[in-house]
Protein backbone atom coordinates (compact mmCIF):
# COMPACT_ATOMS: atom_id res chain seq x y z
CA UNK A 1 0.00 0.00 0.00
CA UNK A 2 1.20 3.49 -0.94
CA UNK A 3 2.67 5.49 1.91
CA UNK A 4 1.96 9.38 2.92
CA UNK A 5 4.02 11.68 1.61
CA UNK A 6 7.24 12.54 3.53
CA UNK A 7 6.93 15.66 5.81
CA UNK A 8 10.25 17.98 5.74
CA UNK A 9 9.49 20.62 8.17
CA UNK A 10 6.81 22.44 9.94
CA UNK A 11 6.49 25.09 7.82
CA UNK A 12 3.12 25.75 6.17
CA UNK A 13 4.06 26.66 2.62
CA UNK A 14 6.43 22.66 2.44
CA UNK A 15 2.89 21.36 4.24
CA UNK A 16 1.12 22.18 1.16
CA UNK A 17 4.00 21.22 -1.09
CA UNK A 18 4.79 18.26 0.18
CA UNK A 19 1.68 16.67 -1.69
CA UNK A 20 0.84 19.41 -3.79
CA UNK A 21 3.64 20.10 -5.04
CA UNK A 22 3.94 19.00 -8.44
CA UNK A 23 2.70 19.71 -12.14
CA UNK A 24 -0.34 18.00 -11.90
CA UNK A 25 -2.04 17.28 -9.15
CA UNK A 26 -3.33 21.10 -9.03
CA UNK A 27 -4.60 20.71 -12.15
CA UNK A 28 -7.17 17.83 -11.37
CA UNK A 29 -8.59 19.73 -8.17
CA UNK A 30 -8.71 22.31 -11.44
CA UNK A 31 -10.98 19.82 -13.19
CA UNK A 32 -12.89 19.09 -10.39
CA UNK A 33 -13.82 22.67 -8.63
CA UNK A 34 -14.25 24.39 -12.46
CA UNK A 35 -14.44 22.21 -14.95
CA UNK A 36 -17.00 19.79 -13.59
CA UNK A 37 -15.56 16.83 -14.23
CA UNK A 38 -16.11 13.69 -11.71
CA UNK A 39 -14.04 10.73 -13.70
CA UNK A 40 -11.16 9.73 -14.80
CA UNK A 41 -11.76 8.99 -17.99
CA UNK A 42 -12.82 13.43 -18.33
CA UNK A 43 -9.49 14.35 -16.28
CA UNK A 44 -7.81 12.30 -18.90
CA UNK A 45 -9.23 14.71 -21.51
CA UNK A 46 -8.16 17.70 -20.70
CA UNK A 47 -5.90 20.17 -22.93
CA UNK A 48 -2.39 19.06 -20.67
CA UNK A 49 -2.51 15.35 -22.05
CA UNK A 50 -1.34 14.02 -18.48
CA UNK A 51 -0.09 10.20 -18.97
CA UNK A 52 -2.62 7.56 -17.84
CA UNK A 53 0.18 6.06 -15.04
CA UNK A 54 0.52 9.90 -13.86
CA UNK A 55 -2.83 10.15 -13.45
CA UNK A 56 -3.52 7.11 -11.87
CA UNK A 57 -0.77 7.67 -9.16
CA UNK A 58 -2.39 11.38 -8.22
CA UNK A 59 -5.90 10.37 -7.91
CA UNK A 60 -4.63 8.06 -5.47
CA UNK A 61 -2.63 9.98 -3.84
CA UNK A 62 -5.05 13.03 -3.45
CA UNK A 63 -7.20 10.53 -2.45
CA UNK A 64 -4.83 9.02 0.25
CA UNK A 65 -3.79 12.76 1.58
CA UNK A 66 -7.84 13.60 1.78
CA UNK A 67 -7.86 16.26 -0.83
CA UNK A 68 -10.72 13.74 -3.09
CA UNK A 69 -13.10 11.01 -2.52
CA UNK A 70 -14.22 8.30 -4.45
CA UNK A 71 -17.58 6.43 -4.51
CA UNK A 72 -18.85 3.37 -7.61
CA UNK A 73 -20.78 5.68 -9.98
CA UNK A 74 -24.28 5.16 -9.43
CA UNK A 75 -25.27 4.33 -12.99
CA UNK A 76 -22.21 2.05 -13.18
CA UNK A 77 -20.57 -0.13 -10.23
CA UNK A 78 -17.46 -0.29 -12.00
CA UNK A 79 -16.72 3.37 -12.55
CA UNK A 80 -15.34 5.42 -9.76
CA UNK A 81 -16.88 8.84 -9.33
CA UNK A 82 -14.54 11.66 -7.54
CA UNK A 83 -15.11 14.31 -5.51
CA UNK A 84 -13.27 17.17 -3.61
CA UNK A 85 -13.61 16.80 -0.26
CA UNK A 86 -13.56 19.86 2.49
CA UNK A 87 -9.90 19.70 2.49
CA UNK A 88 -10.01 20.06 -1.41
CA UNK A 89 -12.47 23.03 -1.50
CA UNK A 90 -10.80 25.13 0.77
CA UNK A 91 -7.87 24.98 -1.62
CA UNK A 92 -10.12 27.72 -3.65
CA UNK A 93 -8.70 31.11 -2.39
CA UNK A 94 -5.86 29.44 -3.80
CA UNK A 95 -6.46 28.34 -6.81
CA UNK A 96 -8.37 31.54 -7.55
CA UNK A 97 -4.91 33.67 -6.31
CA UNK A 98 -3.52 31.97 -8.65
CA UNK A 99 -5.73 32.84 -12.01
CA UNK A 100 -5.41 36.28 -10.83
CA UNK A 101 -1.62 36.17 -11.18
CA UNK A 102 -0.79 33.78 -14.05
CA UNK A 103 -3.61 36.67 -16.03
CA UNK A 104 -1.72 39.31 -14.86
CA UNK A 105 2.01 37.61 -16.26
CA UNK A 106 1.19 34.99 -18.90
CA UNK A 107 0.94 37.14 -22.32
CA UNK A 108 -1.36 34.59 -23.69
CA UNK A 109 -3.74 33.59 -20.69
CA UNK A 110 -6.93 31.82 -21.81
CA UNK A 111 -9.03 33.15 -18.71
CA UNK A 112 -11.22 35.36 -19.30
CA UNK A 113 -11.40 39.25 -18.28
CA UNK A 114 -14.54 38.75 -16.67
CA UNK A 115 -14.00 35.89 -14.28
CA UNK A 116 -10.75 37.82 -13.43
CA UNK A 117 -12.73 40.84 -12.91
CA UNK A 118 -14.68 38.83 -10.38
CA UNK A 119 -11.89 37.58 -8.60
CA UNK A 120 -10.33 40.80 -7.77
CA UNK A 121 -13.82 42.32 -6.60
CA UNK A 122 -16.14 40.15 -6.36
CA UNK A 123 -13.90 37.15 -4.71
CA UNK A 124 -15.86 36.19 -1.79
CA UNK A 125 -19.54 36.09 -3.71
CA UNK A 126 -17.79 34.26 -6.69
CA UNK A 127 -16.25 31.30 -3.92
CA UNK A 128 -19.96 31.19 -2.92
CA UNK A 129 -21.46 30.36 -6.33
CA UNK A 130 -18.18 27.88 -7.02
CA UNK A 131 -19.43 26.22 -3.59
CA UNK A 132 -22.75 26.01 -4.28
CA UNK A 133 -22.56 24.84 -7.20
CA UNK A 134 -19.69 21.59 -5.90
CA UNK A 135 -22.39 21.48 -3.08
CA UNK A 136 -25.22 20.65 -5.12
CA UNK A 137 -23.61 18.08 -7.19
CA UNK A 138 -22.47 15.86 -4.80
CA UNK B 1 22.06 27.39 -21.93
CA UNK B 2 18.61 26.02 -20.22
CA UNK B 3 15.79 26.38 -21.97
CA UNK B 4 12.62 28.37 -20.40
CA UNK B 5 9.60 25.49 -19.47
CA UNK B 6 7.41 24.08 -21.74
CA UNK B 7 4.31 25.59 -21.79
CA UNK B 8 1.10 22.59 -21.85
CA UNK B 9 -1.67 24.79 -21.93
CA UNK B 10 -3.03 28.34 -21.55
CA UNK B 11 -4.88 27.68 -18.34
CA UNK B 12 -3.74 29.86 -15.70
CA UNK B 13 -3.46 27.24 -12.82
CA UNK B 14 -1.08 25.12 -15.48
CA UNK B 15 0.57 28.30 -16.32
CA UNK B 16 1.22 28.88 -12.64
CA UNK B 17 2.66 25.05 -12.60
CA UNK B 18 4.78 25.11 -15.35
CA UNK B 19 7.76 26.69 -13.00
CA UNK B 20 6.23 26.90 -9.84
CA UNK B 21 4.83 23.20 -9.85
CA UNK B 22 7.72 21.35 -7.64
CA UNK B 23 8.44 20.39 -3.94
CA UNK B 24 11.00 23.26 -3.64
CA UNK B 25 10.34 26.65 -5.81
CA UNK B 26 7.70 28.21 -3.56
CA UNK B 27 9.72 27.23 -0.28
CA UNK B 28 12.77 29.45 -1.91
CA UNK B 29 10.19 31.89 -2.33
CA UNK B 30 8.93 31.62 0.57
CA UNK B 31 13.04 32.18 2.39
CA UNK B 32 12.47 35.49 0.49
CA UNK B 33 9.60 36.71 0.91
CA UNK B 34 8.95 36.26 4.98
CA UNK B 35 12.35 35.26 5.87
CA UNK B 36 15.20 38.31 4.95
CA UNK B 37 17.17 35.25 2.98
CA UNK B 38 19.19 36.83 0.06
CA UNK B 39 21.98 34.44 -0.21
CA UNK B 40 22.95 30.65 -1.63
CA UNK B 41 24.31 29.87 1.97
CA UNK B 42 21.13 30.97 3.43
CA UNK B 43 18.48 29.10 1.07
CA UNK B 44 20.78 25.81 1.95
CA UNK B 45 20.29 26.05 5.51
CA UNK B 46 16.62 25.87 5.55
CA UNK B 47 14.59 22.51 7.66
CA UNK B 48 14.10 21.53 4.29
CA UNK B 49 17.67 20.41 3.19
CA UNK B 50 17.16 20.82 -0.10
CA UNK B 51 20.04 19.64 -1.57
CA UNK B 52 22.82 21.84 -3.55
CA UNK B 53 22.36 20.87 -6.67
CA UNK B 54 18.55 21.15 -6.35
CA UNK B 55 18.58 24.57 -5.49
CA UNK B 56 21.11 25.82 -7.93
CA UNK B 57 18.69 24.64 -10.91
CA UNK B 58 15.87 26.00 -9.07
CA UNK B 59 17.83 29.43 -8.48
CA UNK B 60 18.56 29.61 -12.51
CA UNK B 61 15.42 28.71 -13.47
CA UNK B 62 13.13 30.91 -10.98
CA UNK B 63 15.80 33.78 -12.27
CA UNK B 64 14.85 32.65 -16.16
CA UNK B 65 11.89 32.72 -15.64
CA UNK B 66 11.67 36.46 -13.93
CA UNK B 67 10.61 35.61 -10.20
CA UNK B 68 14.11 36.83 -8.85
CA UNK B 69 16.89 38.61 -9.89
CA UNK B 70 20.45 38.48 -9.24
CA UNK B 71 22.99 41.04 -8.39
CA UNK B 72 27.22 40.36 -7.37
CA UNK B 73 26.70 41.63 -3.39
CA UNK B 74 28.26 44.83 -2.69
CA UNK B 75 30.62 43.64 0.06
CA UNK B 76 31.59 40.37 -1.80
CA UNK B 77 31.67 40.66 -5.33
CA UNK B 78 32.23 37.02 -5.81
CA UNK B 79 29.05 36.16 -4.28
CA UNK B 80 25.47 37.01 -5.73
CA UNK B 81 22.65 38.70 -3.75
CA UNK B 82 18.99 36.89 -4.85
CA UNK B 83 15.99 39.77 -5.03
CA UNK B 84 12.04 39.12 -5.44
CA UNK B 85 11.32 40.74 -8.84
CA UNK B 86 7.58 42.23 -8.63
CA UNK B 87 6.16 39.27 -10.65
CA UNK B 88 7.70 36.90 -7.39
CA UNK B 89 6.49 39.50 -4.66
CA UNK B 90 2.70 39.08 -6.35
CA UNK B 91 2.80 35.76 -5.13
CA UNK B 92 2.30 36.71 -1.66
CA UNK B 93 -1.56 36.67 -1.52
CA UNK B 94 -1.02 32.96 -3.01
CA UNK B 95 1.37 32.58 -0.61
CA UNK B 96 -0.36 33.70 2.80
CA UNK B 97 -3.28 31.76 1.23
CA UNK B 98 -1.41 28.48 1.52
CA UNK B 99 -0.24 29.37 5.42
CA UNK B 100 -3.86 29.88 6.37
CA UNK B 101 -4.84 26.54 4.72
CA UNK B 102 -2.39 24.23 5.86
CA UNK B 103 -2.41 26.02 9.42
CA UNK B 104 -6.34 24.63 9.26
CA UNK B 105 -5.05 21.19 7.69
CA UNK B 106 -1.90 20.54 9.63
CA UNK B 107 -2.09 19.43 13.05
CA UNK B 108 1.76 20.00 13.31
CA UNK B 109 1.65 23.10 11.97
CA UNK B 110 4.66 25.54 12.79
CA UNK B 111 3.06 29.10 11.91
CA UNK B 112 1.90 30.98 14.60
CA UNK B 113 -2.38 31.86 15.58
CA UNK B 114 -1.41 35.17 15.10
CA UNK B 115 -0.09 35.47 12.12
CA UNK B 116 -2.34 33.17 10.84
CA UNK B 117 -5.22 35.33 12.48
CA UNK B 118 -3.80 38.62 10.63
CA UNK B 119 -4.37 36.61 7.49
CA UNK B 120 -7.91 36.10 7.51
CA UNK B 121 -8.81 39.92 9.57
CA UNK B 122 -6.26 41.87 8.28
CA UNK B 123 -4.58 40.72 4.70
CA UNK B 124 -4.42 44.25 3.54
CA UNK B 125 -2.28 45.82 5.66
CA UNK B 126 -0.17 42.56 6.48
CA UNK B 127 1.03 42.54 2.77
CA UNK B 128 1.56 45.76 2.46
CA UNK B 129 3.77 45.42 5.61
CA UNK B 130 5.53 42.46 4.28
CA UNK B 131 6.65 44.41 0.62
CA UNK B 132 7.25 47.49 2.23
CA UNK B 133 9.86 45.70 4.26
CA UNK B 134 10.64 43.77 0.88
CA UNK B 135 11.23 47.35 -1.04
CA UNK B 136 13.17 48.68 2.18
CA UNK B 137 15.95 45.66 1.91
CA UNK B 138 16.76 45.92 -1.84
Amino acid sequence: MRKQVKRRSNCPISFAMDTLGDKWSLLIIRDMMFNDKQYYGEFIKSSENISTNILADRLQRLELEGFISKTPDETNLSKYKYSLTGKGVDLLPILLDIISWSAKYDTHTGIEKSFVRRIERDKTTLSKEIIDRLTSKN
